[in-house]
């Protein structure tokens, strides 16, 4: 399967695609989406625009199969969580618009998956990222957190394949991943 | 030209279609977009495709021009924000991905604009929202907000063409509108 990771944010969204063939997984592409330039900073529409076209293209012109995004958790500044929860309703839009099955993870799961603990540092995921995709050069940290989702994801769909309970076991690391969390 | 006001939600989005022919206004269509039958209420993603296909549908079914869309604000409860904020960007997102300019209005302005004070109560926009667009009956409580969205902008717009100013005005009037938020 060809995963595509998103780590949403107003300003900068990073994606990485890679494949992932069992436990063997290889680097596709990887990159950010700037909604900053040739717009007006206020002019959110335009902004949510760029980034939904900018997902779409992404996940088309790799054609992916499936998706992994950030759950993003509230910031100290209400208004700062209002823009990051609409910047992420436009990517998590361009995803579904394609149809792509969509996997939600925290930064915490993908740390851990991808570090080993959940406290880790830019840099280390930057580094691991590096390693485990044998990269030539080290990704932009908003690349390397979109790559490490969508490694998080093909550890994870390994995982349920292996045991070959992965609607069950998935509903339910869901639910977990929410903390209870009611939409 | 036509209008589309949009009052968005994640369980619940009214939506609000008027023609507006100068001062002239009249009722195309009214009602809401809800996510909460189909699908799973922990499943976001689903939710968000839900809302953006219904506003899609909306938008093309009436061949609306223009849209305006609530400002919404931070809640008491932060998860309620973020949710609230997705919402809001899945909503946007399909009114931009129609190409329709959209408009930003505070539930404030608009209730100044319909009822003639902040302060109204939804039974008062109802009845008012009624009266203007002489419905044979009130609409429902969202279905009224959009309605009332659609009107202010029409009047804003009216507003605009009689000072024949309109771009310089309308970016003064959202900077005010959005109380200096930076993006």
């Amino acid at each position: 399967m060809r995963i595509l990771g998103i780590d949403p944010g107003l300003q900068t969204t990073g994606f990485g695609v890679i494949d992932a063939d069992g436990p063997r997984l290889s680097y596709v592409a990887s990159g950010t989406i700037r909604t900053t330039s040739g717009v007006a900073q206020g002019d959110l529409p335009a902004r949510l625009k760029i980034l939904f076209d900018g997902v779409r293209e992404v996940a088309t012109t790799y054609q992916v199969t499936c998706a992994a995004v950030e759950i993003v958790f509230v910031n100290v500044n209400p208004q700062s969580t209002l823009l990051l929860g609409q910047a992420r309703g436009a990517a998590l839009t361009a995803l579904v618009s394609c149809d792509l099955p969509v996997a939600e993870y925290t930064a915490l799961q993908m740390k851990k998956a991808v570090v080993g603990h959940g406290h880790a540092k830019k840099e280390q995921i930057q580094m691991m990222v590096q390693r485990l995709l044998q990269l030539p050069g080290e990704p932009g940290k908003d690349a390397a957190d979109a790559l490490g989702l969508a490694i998080m994801h093909a550890h994870a769909g390994a995982s349920f394949a292996a045991m070959g309970k992965h609607t069950t076991l998935q509903r339910r690391q869901h639910a977990q991943f929410r903390g209870g969390r009611t939409y």
